[in-house]
């Protein structure tokens, strides 16, 4: 491809994107295609010739764009809602044209160093200490991953060297968590030979928020049972409801029976840049990692994982291996980042968090945070005033978990099967109609609904949709299916 | 940022990349500047206030660009040399404006479904049968590690479920690799709870290929002493010297021995896309998994690893992991990639394999790859031509691994550790030119330099200077540091 066709190539694409992120209201919301659909749509076969851009966007438009599900629709509020600003999508733009894999500060000191830059940036607008060393992962997956090696590396147990299996000399080894944790925690478990048995799921409160008072109890018990406990993964911002552990009374936990603390910040972290919100992360100064991922609530497309850890000797320790082809002389003055985790290559993502932190400031980030967790309680206040509907977990940032419960619903054994049903339906219907998409998940057994706050393009308009078409949905949806024994 | 800020930053982006990649040689290859250079040039606070993209690229160009090594110049001849061309960066821009999470089917159909058909593209062009499912992941590192951890699922020992430590039931877990397997297999074995002394670095031949003598020798010992052998990992183009393990050979033994047969062909696996050199893949249809890399030698920018598995059920039982918010109405229809891998977010990595392939079309890239292995034989005849060189390896693909050794040196006990300090010396020096950068490696505790072909805009004019830039430095550093006693 030579200069010309890639300018002439690039524009025609800049061009589609913006056009195409200025109407993303085009498409449906969430894709409206079957499985196989796309699939068959498309040569079984690759291509012997070459073929020109033009006839590519052309099955872009025709074929990708329609069996897509639209994050940047601004009635995505499924999951956590995510937005790749502009100045995010060109940061990963000149990523790829530079292409550099920075496995080591020699093969991009500036990506380098950079990362390094850009995540102190980070940590100071999080209100985190200067002690804790930053770098970019790709997932949360991984950051947490990373901090539990490193954890089970800090036993001193050999681990590294001589491995788990068949050892006679080691104990089962313990990570607890709360049973609202993410599904992440326990695949790294798996992942790293702990098992599933190896991590212990603590009971919430009736706020979704671990029992510190159990999680002494359950370490207690496994040091009696001669377990070695070792690492809690508390979490700031759990996907189910957002709810938020007691940060500073598991850290005195981790303290007396010497254990590692790991945070799983993903989505709520990014909302301790907001002064008023900056108790989310109360404690965790404390934490011997933090996991934040800018590509959640930080309008950096993904991937961008931003992982923070107070003993980088430690991480070092459970990664760092260097062949000879990967020996340079400047090894002991530079930070080579592929020593600090699983993946030797390494793209350079500190430009896009860069040319987002840069292009919004602090304050510009700041003010779209605020605008989302207000847009969040507002929703909240009209199911709170609602007769038909019910909150079913607080909202301390920009996702409601909420079901509809109709006033007139007779309580007896069948009913909370009924509601369960009746919610389930009514966000098919809802999903169906293409201009909204939420998720779900079960709260004490129940069917909610999930609205998640977080795309740029998503205004109050787009919130009271939402809400029209959840009453709407309901209100069909109960006449239509409720048994004759749950009528008044 | 609005449609039409985006619009004009983003022509003036892509006019930025068209310059950069047309004139990559006005930058030094490997970047001259020194430790702490970039990150001091830059402000340690993050900015309160919005800046226009303008400012931000002023800073790429005048710190960040002459801060990184550059991959994109004709000149690279490190590790392995790569290429993001022109339709893969775009295909990096186009994903990062769906800014979609391929994590379910369901939230993005069209990614999941292009990357199984791209996949099956890339496998019909290696010549692999239709039984390997198709998956993108980040990197060999990560696909290794899926490969390894699914063996060590297949092994029915309650692994996902008890883990590994402190099971009395559990023997010593082996898994087999030759001396020149890239790190990255070892690194999956510390992270998976194998250990460094779980890997059994197995010896290689006079061409660097695992001795499957030797192999089969280590299994049955380890039998022997009641270990449990269950993984051999065979390279397909090692890193030191592209050289390739005998596939059929170890095929025939994990089939005796019911072990897992996973083949790194990170980086040459793309050659088996030539008729002339498909025999570097012979013996893989037998194996269990196999990655090649389409960011090394297929033009895609980093990341993008192709991971195939014969057994799909099994890696799903090695990572499946579905919580309540994650579960959706068609999942016993569709593959949700979310269950056969580390991450749960996954970008839209096939856009940009999807992109390239189509606008190279397969002969496109064929061709790409003969030229370059053409450059690497002609840069080989000249080191086999010169009586002040010596290869130091076959040549096999695009990697050429030799050394300067003058002809008038002569043979006594000194001359190795000499020889070591003059390529070492040179490698330092022919770097530090800017215009070309070789990395290297020991071979048989030779210091060995390593020119690696894989940029598009390499020719061979920057392979012959790269020649006489050696030869020259090789002249002028033996004149200067030879010692008395190896003059004749």
């Amino acid at each position: 491809m030579d200069s010309e066709s890639f300018r002439l190539d690039g524009y025609r694409l800049i061009d589609w994107i913006a056009e195409y992120l200025e109407h993303p209201e085009r498409y449906p919301v969430l894709a409206q295609v079957e499985p196989g659909q796309v699939e068959r749509a498309l040569p079984k076969e690759p291509p012997e010739e070459p073929e020109p851009l033009e006839a590519i966007l052309q099955d872009v438009e025709k074929i990708i764009a329609p069996g897509l599900t639209h994050w940047n629709h601004p009635g995505f509020f499924a999951y956590f809602a995510i937005t790749g600003s502009g100045p995010g999508i060109l940061g990963e733009l000149l990523s790829a044209a530079f292409n550099v894999n920075a496995m080591l500060w020699r093969t991009a000191p500036a990506a380098t160093e950079l990362e390094e830059l850009v995540l102190g940036w980070l940590r100071q607008l999080l209100g985190l200490p200067p002690e804790f060393m930053g770098l970019i992962n790709d997932t949360a997956s991984v950051s947490s991953l990373c901090a539990i090696a490193a954890a089970r590396e800090a036993l001193g147990l050999r681990i590294r060297e001589e491995g788990l299996a068949g050892r006679a000399d080691l104990p089962r080894l313990r990570l607890y968590t709360s049973e609202q944790a993410h599904s992440s925690i326990e695949k790294a478990a798996i992942v790293l030979g702990l098992g599933q048995a190896g991590v212990k799921k603590i009971a919430v409160d009736e706020e979704f928020r671990l029992r510190s008072r159990d999680l002494e109890a359950a370490i207690k018990k496994d040091l009696k049972a001669g377990c070695k406990p070792f690492c809690v993964v508390a979490t700031v911002g759990t996907t189910s409801t957002t709810s938020v552990d007691p940060v500073p009374e598991i850290a005195d936990i981790c303290r007396r029976y010497n254990l590692w603390l790991h945070v799983d910040a993903a989505y709520a972290g990014a909302a301790a840049i907001l002064p008023e919100k900056r108790w989310a992360l109360a404690g965790c100064k404390r934490a011997d990692s933090i996991v934040v991922n800018p590509h959640k609530w930080l309008f950096v497309p993904i991937d961008c994982s931003a992982f923070y850890c107070r003993h980088p000797s430690i991480l070092r320790q459970a990664f760092s291996l260097v062949p000879e082809y990967l020996r340079t002389s400047e090894e002991d003055r530079v930070r080579n980042f592929m020593d600090y985790g699983i993946q030797l290559g390494r793209r350079f993502r500190a430009l896009k968090l860069w040319m987002v932190l840069r292009a919004f400031g602090a304050e510009g980030l700041r003010q779209r945070l605020r605008d989302h967790v207000a847009l969040a309680e507002r929703f909240q206040g009209w199911i709170e005033a609602s007769p038909d509907f019910e909150p079913l977990a607080p909202v301390p940032f920009s996702v409601v978990c909420f079901r509809s419960r109709p006033q007139d619903l007779s309580a007896c054994p069948e009913t909370e099967a009924y509601l369960n049903l009746l919610n389930e339906r009514m966000l098919e219907a809802v999903n169906g109609t293409g201009d909204v998409f939420l998720s779900h998940t079960k709260i004490n057994e129940k069917f909610a609904l999930r609205l998640a706050i977080g795309n740029l393009g998503t205004t109050e308009a787009h919130v009271r949709r939402a809400w029209e078409l959840l009453q709407e949905h309901a209100m069909r949806l109960d006449a239509e299916l409720r048994p004759a024994t749950l009528k008044d």
